[in-house]
């Protein structure tokens, strides 16, 4: 057979050491790492088994949820995106979707491709949604079966007021889906307390572990939504009445294999969430957001999102005159081995997203990305003040280093 | 909150060290392990690019074709199934379904989700895919767009004969999808030679990577039939006119995040199997498949399927009077750290299924499982001859081991 040539000369691949502050994914951490190249074991080993049961105990304490369906999609943040979509909406059902960035445009596709009727509340990309806006929508539509928002855009950094609403789709009647990806374990989420209904987040993001693995959560109203649909499920794979009973302790019926290995690293990355304490981790990415911000600001760049709005896990910065976005994030790649995020959509080549998510969310990596910018935009002669960066951020720590309980 | 107490007592979890002879997963190799340990790096990381060609490359080699869309889903085998059905079928199109096991079975499922009209080709559990049953049924309807079948049953352990099935299916027209998680890697497999249209496997059979990921392949005509399509496909994850613009070289598209260290693992495996060589893992699988069934003849079992259909790789075995299947599976996982498989669907508690997959495919492990069924079911009263079992399989390795170029 006439192969190309080139596949002989491929041998084993040796990744590069980066630090990761962009959209995702974070950094891994070593013993993450190390998890995930434990032994493999069977998916219907007593051993696993008692794992999955883990994991599903260590989910409800990220998600604060008593849910019982509570358990990784065994696919990307994506799929679990989809895996609520083809449940929850038949053909002909209609869906408020709020949009104020990337994953909101999805939610869109994912209600179209099953069938569903779209009305679409449209909020600026940077902005929170807002809930006046869903409010209009939802009186417009009183047959709305569902209400979609994004808790955390990871294309903008903009954090949506979940809580506010939630309420309001429940006043109308309405279930709720909720685009957790970037918000779990790094920024206040209670799903149980906000009456979230139906929730999806990653493993990639604020859990740092390996991408690939999709934690969803679902409430009582879903479950019994789901057994009153007058349709099949489109999706086989995705179909929760029959991943139910493979997730389900007690019997259990074979479904799919699931991923073991990064089940292994997701297990332990909430293990290490677990002993940090969930409130410990909101703190510090709260503070590792502050020092940032001292930092981006002393150095005269400008946040894209208000204040009140932004997340502290994804730092979304105005590209400041005389910087060459592609030609910045490349020498950052090259010669520091630091990764941030592009602008996506309409804000290619407007903003940087730095990420402070999970264990990139420490000290010495906001220190390095001050470092690094301000040096490379100072070489470059873009419009920054140079020099004054790592000291305001450095002061944000000292000024928490005061004697404390 | 009132959260169960439980969480706060889970720690890290530490797998047992098993053998895996199931039906997958089978065991991993330490350099796929390790590979999966090796730093995060972002999916759009020029490096990580670089990668994904390669395993492209490496997965081209492993199908034995020249594909250009030739690619790993990033989810389990089943996604890979999905992905095939949800792009290929239309709501109204008929598709013939050869069932001989469950996995047949799975796809009826996925024809009918996709609102496509499945004609149900029935064999005998353990039989392979008869002939000229595809060709009456392809007569009776004209109208079919697709025909659809499993290389190796993983249910049942019976091999088809792809390449004349395929024919079949040419000369009426239709476009072929064919399971092939079992055999990729382990049994001759010949993709642009058999001209097979869509394909799908999964990383955990006889590539020894973990589980979760579906390498597939599609052919022109596949894509030209996408193209084609007069309906969007039902799914915004598996759409692979966008998967497309993700795993292209070139310009690349956001997508999904992809599973990183999964990939890592996978692309280690394929070059193991590169430097082995890809016939001769055909040959270790058919070796030890022959060691296997020298074992287990001179202990006077028998295999379920007939000689002419079997997969070396994966071996149905009659349960013999006087054995109880859970408890000897039960024993050779406590006492042996022996995992092989139970009986799935209208197989269970008739049949065991002992897996000699990738890396598992080892003479160690065929004298293990021997000696491990030769000491349980001796002890048990099972009707079966003791003592005799190693021996023959090391009469078959040795024989084998007589002078050779």
């Amino acid at each position: 057979m006439d192969m190309p040539l080139s596949y002989k000369d491929i041998s084993s691949f040796h990744p590069p050491q980066r630090t990761l502050m962009g959209p995702g994914p974070s950094d891994v951490h070593p013993r993450v790492l190390a998890a995930m190249a434990r032994p493999t074991i069977g998916h219907l080993d007593p051993a696993f088994i008692d794992m999955m049961e883990e994991l599903k105990t260590l989910l409800r304490y990220a998600f604060q949820t008593e849910n019982a369906l509570t358990f990784p999609v065994s696919g990307p943040g994506s799929v679990g995106m989809e895996t609520c979509f083809v449940n929850l909406v038949e053909p002909g059902d209609k869906v408020i979707v709020c949009r104020n960035g990337v994953f909101g445009g999805r939610m869109i596709e994912n209600v179209r491709r099953c069938g569903g009727v779209a009305v679409v509340v449209d909020d600026a990309w940077g902005m929170a949604v807002d809930p006046n806006k869903l409010e209009d929508a939802l009186k417009a539509n009183p047959d709305a079966k569902l209400a979609a928002f994004v808790h955390a855009e990871t294309s903008t950094g903009a954090q949506s007021d979940i809580k506010t609403l939630v309420d309001i789709a429940h006043r109308h009647d309405c279930l709720t889906i909720v685009d957790a990806v970037t918000s779990l374990g790094g920024t206040p989420l209670k799903v149980d307390e906000w009456a979230i209904d139906a929730i999806y987040s990653g493993s990639q993001k604020c859990l740092s572990c390996t991408p690939g693995l999709s934690p969803v959560s679902f409430g009582a109203r879903v479950v019994d939504a789901i057994k009153r649909r007058k349709t099949p499920c489109q999706s086989w794979f995705m179909d929760l009445g029959l991943v139910l009973g493979y997730w389900n302790a007690g019997k259990r019926t074979y479904h799919h294999t699931a991923p073991i290995n990064p089940l292994y690293g997701l297990h332990e990355s909430l293990v290490m969430l677990k002993e940090e304490g969930l409130e410990n981790a909101w703190a510090r990415h709260a503070l590792n957001h502050r020092a940032l911000k001292a930092g981006i600001e002393a150095m005269g760049l400008r946040f894209f999102v208000d204040e009140t709005q932004r997340l502290p896990q994804l730092n979304a910065i105005s590209i400041p005159q005389g910087a060459d976005d592609a030609e910045v994030r490349k020498r950052l790649l090259n010669e520091y081995q630091l990764e941030i995020g592009a602008g996506l959509g309409e804000m290619a080549g407007k903003i940087w997203r730095i990420g402070l998510m999970g264990y990139t969310s420490r000290p010495d990596n906001v220190l390095l990305c001050l470092r690094a910018l301000d040096e490379i935009l100072g070489a470059a002669g873009a419009d920054i003040k140079t020099g004054a960066a790592e000291m305001a951020a450095q002061n944000v720590y000292a000024s928490r280093q005061a004697p404390t309980a």
